[in-house]
């Protein structure tokens, strides 16, 4: 669990691009950021408080969370004593770099020195159990995808924060390190050993409330070579009661694997609901979450209608008209007499 | 890669079953074992020669493989200082406990000065790659089963055995750590990283010659809650060209999982292939392995003639009835003109 509220590190980011876990955490936790601190020669910038770190922590900030990319995911020489400065300053700091703070010397030194913790969110830092697949208490919804990358994380904000809004119980479940860095906990399931990867989803989800939503960030696909171990042991780990198929009609192969094409979404829906229905006999696919973004106007309604007519399900692009039809959805599973 | 020939240590073993790791090695690599090393009081007998470590050595061992499983899987004080003469002795030491060798300091301090190797085979020692998910030569054979323990480790043993009495190239591609013990070699993938899973068995099961068989040492199952997701990863990187369906018909429940049935073998067959066909369009399912062990002869056939009627495969018990017909299966694919 990392301590809210943040300051956002942008160090030297290259670009607006560079900043993106930022970008992310601002654009659905606005209420848990204090601020941002950009060093000289940042090209990225939030639009929110430039912060120094005696500022932030006067503010209340808790962790300063390094949301910037440098190249090959390093921990740059020039960010070092803006992040001892926060260590020393009663801040905890939080990463998703690919090269640990830990691995860092003076900043394991200074950490400890002060108390402090360092979270690196791609790092596994607790045991997790062997699933059990027993049938626990609560709603769980998960996304899965025809590929990997195809906005499963934001259609999972996006409902969550619609839910929020109608005041229905719903927590994001974040299994990737932006989203864990978003949340502030969760598990980062592709680094999890491969025995241990879908108890620690059971872990992550655990019984609830009989109406309470679990909102599950998916990973990778069933349908990709690489990662779609990882895909299964979420779907049996979350046990859904309702599944969310997201897609890129733009996408023309898999992304990472020339020559493989997209599975359609009837494969997807079908393929999903075999392996989920394993273990959870009453789950269905709720919905269609695709990114339009590549189409005109026109085009995004005629192919958003096309799927709609042809799945017999609702299909929204989250960003183009809200998934306001997919949490319907949801409600009508979980509330009697919907 | 552990070197061969190997010592068989069966420590003080408290009964047979404890040492059916070694019993494993024995059965299916007579030819790499010099003998065994009993403590007083072992209750385990192999059969084969009694020796000590220098004898062992003078027989041209060189590694002692620790096939004994104590209560707990650790290293018990009473074995120590046999494996410290081991090392000693210009023998390398091979483990699959749960306890590494590695973590006891004084086998680890003997190791290093002899220059010996401790390999620890439910550890990952190496970096595997990401799946790229490309096609690739030879051919590659896995068996998949409709619940965890139901004999894929035997059957793919003894095919590859069948294979090589009638001059095949095949080998055995271990994933497990009683396999790896067995062939020398192999990847612990329940150890492995979750990104890494399926690239750990392309890695395993590398481009060969077009009249070679990979056969791949399954795990898990499809249907199992706690671990499909291991075998999804060996489905997609083993890019299987045939896939040979394990069962235990006495099996009421799925291991660990009350209250889960076991799948129909129709269900693991469409199942298995819809999978594999996503990385490999021509792999087909070329029939069936059960164990009947605990049915009369009568009863055995029987259910084996039901069940090959039903699927239109061949379908064998290889204890009671050997592999030739899944050889013959394997050599109607690979072989032209077959």
């Amino acid at each position: 669990m990392i301590h809210k509220p943040y300051l956002l590190f942008l160090g030297d980011a290259h670009d607006q691009l560079a900043a993106k876990v930022a970008q992310g955490i601002r654009d659905w936790r606005p209420q848990d950021v204090v601020g941002q601190l950009r060093l000289p020669g940042c090209q990225a910038d939030l639009k929110i408080n430039d912060l120094t770190v005696a500022e932030a922590v006067s503010a209340g900030a808790r962790t300063m969370v390094v949301g910037v990319a440098n190249r090959g995911g390093v921990i740059s020489p020039a960010w070092k004593s803006t992040l001892i400065e926060a260590v020393e300053s009663e801040m905890d700091l939080a990463s998703g770099l690919h090269n640990y703070l830990r691995d860092e010397p003076d900043l394991l030194r200074a950490s400890k020195a002060n108390g402090r913790q360092l979270h690196d969110v791609r790092q596994v830092s607790q045991a997790y159990p062997i699933a059990n697949g027993q049938p626990r208490s609560g709603w769980r919804c998960l996304a899965v995808g025809t590929d990997v990358s195809v906005g499963k994380m934001y259609t999972t904000l996006a409902l969550q924060r619609e839910l929020a809004a109608r005041n229905v119980k719903a927590t994001f479940r974040a299994t990737g390190q932006t989203g864990i860095l978003i949340e502030g906990d969760g598990v980062p399931l592709d680094a999890v050993v491969a025995d241990f990867m879908a108890g620690s989803i059971e872990y992550l989800t655990p019984e609830n409330d009989p109406d309470h939503w679990d909102l599950i960030e998916g990973q990778g696909s069933l349908f990709h070579a690489s990662y779609s171990g990882v895909t299964l042991a979420l779907v049996h780990g979350g046990q859904p009661d309702a599944l969310i198929l997201c897609h890129d009609p733009a996408r023309e192969t898999m992304r990472g694997l020339p020559g493989y094409a997209l599975p359609a979404l009837e494969d997807l829906r079908d393929l999903s609901l075999r392996m989920a229905r394993i273990v959870n006999p009453r789950c269905e696919v709720v919905g269609v979450s695709v990114n339009t973004s590549g189409l005109s106007a026109e085009k995004a309604e005629a192919y958003v209608r096309r799927t709609s007519n042809a799945l017999h399900l609702p299909v929204t692009d989250p960003i183009r008209y809200g998934v306001g039809d997919l949490a319907d959805a949801l409600l009508a599973m979980s509330v009697p007499g919907n």
